[in-house]
This record gives C-alpha cells, sequence and structure tokens, in this order.
C-alpha cells in the first residue's frame, strides 16, 4: 500500500500558466487518510503468516513489493495499475485510428514488474487484470487483439509466465467505451541474499540511472491536462514527425531483463528505486539517512522537456514530478557502477553512474542543476 | 484467465415475465474471443519459467488459479474482481443510510480466495486493487474506514498477510462516486501433494457440497435487474425483516479456513470447484470424463428463492446460473466424505454429502430436481 508524497510546497503561488499536479486532478489530500488507515490494518496481518510457519520481510512494508521468508526463498507480490494512460491511447485511436494498445499493455507489465523487481525478485508470474465498462468495449476486435499481442510480448521480454487473470464487463462502474488496466505479478527472490531492501545500503555506494524511455506511465494526468491547452492538443509535434500523443506512448521500458542480467554478471544491487509518481523524489525512499548527490544527468526525452516547459514548471517541479529521463534507480558497490553501466547497456537500455551515496542528512542533491529535495519531500511510510 | 460458459438454450424463448442472464447485460459472445486469444497467448509463455529453472504446472490451465512447481512447493496466483455487487452496496447506502463496504471487502476478498483454494494451496498474501471514480470517492470516511475494516477482517480469518496494494484515483476510468475493487492472492501449495487438480478424482469419490450464505459475488446483473422491476425494490422483504438489498448483501463465505482444516484433518481434497457464474455447472469443471450424481439437495436461501421466482427461471436455469445454497464443491474420497462435513460443520460452514462421481459419459445429474447438464453446459477451456 504506497502512499503518495507530500507535495512540495510551490514557491509562489500558481499563475495561469503553470500547472501543477494537484490543479490536474490528483487530491492526495483526499486518499491520503484511507492509505493511512489501510497501512496500519495490513501491518497488523504480518503475524498471520506465523501459522503457516513464514515470516513477513518486515522491511517490505513501505517498499515497492511484499515479501514474505517461505523458507528456501523469498516471495514477493504486488498489484498495480496503469492509471489515466489508457485515455492518451482512447484520444490517439480517436484522432489516427492507430491503435496503441499493445503499448500500453506493456506499460501495465511494467508498472508491476518494475516495482517487483526493487526488492531484488525475479518475476514469475503475471495475472492481467480488465476491466471493460461493458461487453461492447470488446467488439472492438483489433483494439482486443493489440491488447493480447502487446501484452504476450511484454511477458516473452520479462520471461514471465502470464498466468492467467480477470477480465470483467463492469457497466455502471468502469465507464462506457473505457477499460481499466492493471496487472499483479508474483516473483522470488532467490537465492535470499538477492533482497534489495537496502540493508547494504551505505556511504560511498553510487548511483546508476537507467534511462527511461519517456513519461512512462506517471504523470499523465498533468500531460493530459496540457493537451487540453494546446491548439492542436496531442498532434502537437514535440519532435520532428512525433506528435505530442505518440510520444506519451512510449511504452514504459521493462527493468526485469535488466536486474536480472546485473545478478548473472555477479553485481549485487543494494538498493533500487522505480522512478514512478513524484520523480526524482523516490530516489529518497529509502529510510535511511543518507545525503544523495547527483552529478551526471541523463539526457531528458523531449515529451519531458515539453510538459515541463509547457506546464511552466521549473527544475525543482520538473524533477521532483516526472522521471526526466531516469526511470530506474540502482544504489550499487562503487566498484561495481561501471560494470552495471555496461550491463544494462548489453540489455539495451542506456545507463549512467550518475551519482553516490554519502554520510549526511537525509536529502537529495542535484547538482548540476543546483536543486536540493529534502526528507520532507517524500512521505511513503 | 477463466472464459465464461455456454449458456443454455433456452427451452423456450424468453416471456417478457422472464429474465435471462444475456438480458441483464452479460453478453458473452462479445467477450469470448478476446478470452480465447488471451488464453492462447498466456498458454505459450508456460515455458519461460524454465530459464528461472522451474515448470508450470499444466493441469492448472484453464483452472481457477494458476500453479507453477518452484521446488520445494508450488506457487499459485491469481487475481479476481468483486464485479458489480458494489452497486447494491451504493444503492443500499443511499436506500438505509447504512454502509455495507465492510462485507463487499469480504466479497472481494473471498473471489479471490476461494479460487486460490481448489487447487489446494493455503493463501498467504492479499494484495488489494481499490480503483476509485476520482479523489472524491475517499471524502466519505466511514464508507472508507469500513472497506478497510472488513479487508481486515476477512484477512484475518484466512490468516493471510495482506501485503499491500493500489488505491488509484481514475477519473474518466472508473464512473464519478463509484469504485472497482479488486484482489490479488499469492499462495503455496504446500506439501506438493497437497495438490487438488483433479489427478486422484475417479467413480466412487464424494461430492460435498458447502453451504454458501447466499447469493455471493455472482448473478448480481441480474438481482440488479430484478430490483428495477420491484415496486420496492431493494426495500422488497425477502424474509422477515430482511429486505432484498440486505439478503444480496450477505458477505461471500471464506472457504479456506475450512479447506486448510481439512488438510490438517488428514481429508486428501482430490478436486475442489468454487460455485460461481454458471452455478451449479461448475461441477462439471474437471476436464475429465464422469458423471456426477446429487441425491441431496442443500437448502436454498430465501434471496436465491426470490431471484429465481421472480426472473421466472426453471431448476435448470436456476442452478445453472446461481449457487442455489451450494457455495463451494469438494470431491472427496467416499471413506473421508462424513469427515469431511465434520470438518467444515466445525469451522461454522454447513456441509452435505450430497452426490458421487461415477463412470459415465461426462454429465451433472441433479436427481432430486431431475435436471441434467451435459458436458457442453460448460465450456471452460
Amino acid at each position: 500500500m504506497s502512499a503518495p508524497a507530500t507535495q512540495p510546497s510551490p514557491a509562489s503561488p500558481s499563475s495561469s500558466g503553470t500547472l501543477s499536479y494537484e490543479q490536474a486532478g490528483v487530491r492526495y489530500e483526499l486518499i491520503d487518510p484511507l492509505k493511512v488507515a489501510a497501512q496500519r490494518a495490513a501491518a497488523a496481518t504480518g503475524t498471520h503468516l506465523a501459522t503457516h510457519g513464514f515470516t513477513e520481510v518486515a522491511a517490505s512494508r513501505g517498499e515497492s513489493a511484499y515479501v514474505v521468508d517461505v523458507g528456501p526463498f523469498h516471495l514477493a507480490s504486488i498489484v498495480e495499475c496503469l492509471g489515466s494512460k489508457v485515455l492518451v491511447a482512447d484520444a490517439m485511436k480517436a484522432l489516427t485510428g492507430r491503435s496503441f494498445y499493445a503499448a500500453i499493455a506493456q506499460d501495465t507489465i511494467a508498472m508491476a514488474i518494475n516495482d517487483l523487481v526493487t526488492v531484488g525478485a525475479t518475476p514469475l508470474v503475471v495475472q492481467a487484470y480488465w476491466a471493460a465498462g461493458g461487453s461492447e468495449w470488446f467488439e472492438d476486435h483489433e483494439r482486443a487483439q493489440a491488447l493480447v499481442a502487446g501484452w504476450k510480448v511484454a511477458c516473452d521480454r520479462c520471461r514471465v509466465a502470464w498466468g492467467g487473470g480477470e477480465t470483467p464487463a463492469l457497466a455502471g462502474i468502469v465507464e462506457g467505451g473505457r477499460i481499466d488496466l492493471a496487472a499483479s505479478c508474483t516473483g522470488i527472490v532467490n537465492p535470499k541474499e538477492r533482497l534489495s531492501l537496502g540493508e547494504h545500503l551505505a556511504p560511498g555506494d553510487a548511483i546508476v540511472l537507467l534511462a527511461s524511455s519517456g513519461i512512462h506511465a506517471n504523470g499523465l494526468s498533468l500531460a493530459r491536462k496540457l493537451a487540453e491547452r494546446l491548439p492542436r492538443g496531442y498532434l502537437t509535434e514535440v519532435a520532428p514527425g512525433c506528435s505530442y500523443g505518440e510520444a506519451l506512448l512510449a511504452p514504459t521500458t521493462l527493468y526485469s531483463p535488466v536486474t536480472e542480467a546485473l545478478w548473472a554478471a555477479g553485481v549485487r544491487v543494494h538498493y533500487a528505486a522505480n522512478i514512478t509518481g513524484h520523480g526524482w523524489r523516490k530516489l529518497l525512499r529509502h529510510p535511511g539517512r543518507f545525503t544523495y548527490r547527483i552529478h551526471t544527468l541523463p539526457p531528458v526525452p523531449p515529451v519531458l522537456e515539453f510538459v515541463a516547459r509547457e506546464a511552466g514548471h521549473d527544475a525543482e517541479q520538473a524533477y521532483g514530478t516526472l522521471n526526466m529521463g531516469a526511470g530506474f534507480g540502482l544504489f550499487v558497490p562503487a566498484a561495481q557502477a561501471a560494470r552495471t553501466v555496461e550491463v544494462a547497456a548489453a540489455c539495451g537500455v542506456p545507463a549512467w553512474v550518475a551519482g553516490g551515496v554519502h554520510d549526511g542528512p537525509k536529502r537529495l542533491l542535484i547538482e548540476p542543476l543546483s536543486l536540493q529535495f529534502d526528507a520532507d519531500a517524500l512521505t511513503l511510510r
């Protein structure tokens, strides 16, 4: 049960030109009390595992996936939702006639798998949750087949078994003509020393950032609001020959091939952060008290530069909201940082030794931009 | 990826008084092609497990949960959705001011857990998927807290750890004021010989039926349509002092305490069927060629009698659509049938030795009602 971050106070009141995440329709203050209550109730259930002879890995509470020690290895599980990216796919279909459902199928799986691998798990099984706004959704066979095909390809890339799933027709709950896409994923941490909940994170470790493919599946509420303000909407060019809508729909990078290859190559990941909602503030996720210094920035994908500029975001808002080119953060021993970059590149994912872990108060320093996020910029527990 | 059953052809055209499941808005013929494509694509991904040193338990394809042999034990996983029962809870809140969200929280967990245990798994971890139609859904704190509290109590009853989950606000996808409730569940089959995929099912085995608490979470589209035709709607009395809406919202029985107790008591379950959509036709789920004879019927809960009567269903339609008092079917060695009933009763779940497995063509004979469902009454693979 991941709770949202506390949003940083804007330095000045929003002008009509700027657009904050709250203005884009996400009101965390309403959801927070439920999340806190749910987290508390959930935490109290961990002891049930003892009746089956197992134990909760307590450090996984508040992390991206829940981990149970089942004896010979750890079990990790998660459920994740695509969110509102599906609305962009639907809008682009209406505008261009093209189906982007294969792409958003990959996004959905990425939401689950990229979270699951942060704890050191190998994803084994994905279940599909496709809740349509009525039986009629399935009448568009091309769209439905694209969803199936994209889902399959993403499973193939992650070498995960697609176990099955649920495809309810929920007229009256899901809006007519829409579909809610989510995925659950189960994996194992095997051997157990692969667990990367941060026990070994220490000053001197390097931070390696893995490239994102674009906006991934976070920041879409903001991106959609911006489309409403653009004269040509999703058809606005953000790069030569590439529309805003198309750029938004670049599928999320799947990071499990990288984490699997790193283990095989002998790289020992100390901690990992999936950079989704709250942007680079996710690099503050580890509960410990460290200063994270970033000295190298990955290139910013044109679509993210465009979103930040159109929303009137300063660097703090942009890096505190969007992934800005870094989809995943790995905290590894400094001696293995260069190898980490090589292994990621061999998997087709550009990577950079971007910074390091230091003694000091809990904060993230993005030095090339003179940015600082303090401990209270991210409250996930 | 469970596919829907082929609906039996009605014996006569529906009169204005009768209401079939298709008329209630579920059009399986539109969803079927997607499901078939998804099942095929999913089946082709099972071989990925070999790259991690594991194997799919192939017999679990087409069953209620997907099973992987991970060495020391089997891993089972599933995602399931509550469906439209939430609309009944919302309607009853509007009519009575009472929140039924604790009850439907249990229903949601039951949907996942009751399916998971059919394969012989012990449920270990549940993840919550609560997708609201916007942040505003969470403003009703009483409702939100009831959801959390009911979820917790159901986890406690099943001795399962609530690992976390996802609570997205999906304005534009989920309807305003609504929530889509789903749950994923991961468990293990331990020891492996507890696997109950039906390998040992044989003529001579007994069929033990476990009592349902009412409609559970299937048949609600039909039940809601009926409410529209009733002058007093959900406030119609179905039993003295009990309204239709209240009766519909009796929470689904959780069967994992029974299956856990049966294993502890030395009862060897050969096969199990969660009697959900398609009613008693689910007793035909096993792929083998057997005749199932039912000689004893459990009492029919008043709300199901009411639904069947108001829908104008004959016995074939009623038993082929609703659970009619039997929420779960266990196929056990005849010598252990009486013990099975005792163990279930000790868990607070009435049970009956209701019939047996026989040589013969694949069919279900409900002898007290002179009913017969043939093999083609249920097509799940």
